[in-house]
């Protein structure tokens, strides 16, 4: 589901992750002042993306799922690489919950690695 | 259990978080190059900065959990002060899991808000 989402991402599609993104998705990334609450403001915060977004390949390394019950924890470390050979690196957790049968993300943190975003 | 780890900690005393955190706990914060895998890990590095924190005070904005089953999802805009009046801005997620009636962090995740460390 995860690289499914980020595939549809990389070519500025942001619907992948807002299909199985849950109604109460709470979200981080660094380029807010605050965290996002509910589905409709992390579409609100999508939209202006979408198009804008290429992601020529990436490297999803590390994967790992924790398991608690109906959640479940998926944290990797994300290396996406745009029109030049400077590679954005990210931490990431997203947490997918299971409700009547079906997996959604109720949780997403990015954040850079070593807090650095990478030179223009 | 999240402020009461805080409080240790902003006193130089990462114990706090060693003593709720799980044998199979994840982490992510903006000084490593990649998530660090397991309690004793995660122990390895906290142990430098064991008495050389000094929080003189801090907000937790924003706090809300999510509940799926026996995870609880915390997440958080955290503001520390230390000496100065300079604020570290933080987004936290922590990941509780319920096993055998008792909550324990399988996953921390801490990022700078903005991507952004406050000036020295």
């Amino acid at each position: 589901m995860e690289r499914a989402a980020l595939d549809r991402w990389g070519k500025g599609d942001p619907s992948g992750f807002l299909e199985i993104s849950a109604p109460d998705v709470v979200y981080f990334d660094p380029f807010l002042d605050r965290r996002i609450d509910g589905w409709d403001a992390l579409a609100a915060h999508y939209e202006p993306v979408r198009g804008k977004i290429n992601i020529s390949r990436y490297e999803m390394d590390n994967a790992k799922v924790q398991s608690a019950g109906d959640a479940a924890i998926l944290t990797f470390n994300f290396v996406s690489y745009g029109g030049t050979e400077d590679a954005f690196r990210w931490n990431c957790t997203e947490v997918y919950r299971r409700s009547e049968g079906k997996w959604a993300i109720i949780q997403t943190h990015w954040a850079f690695t070593r807090g650095e975003r990478p030179a223009d």
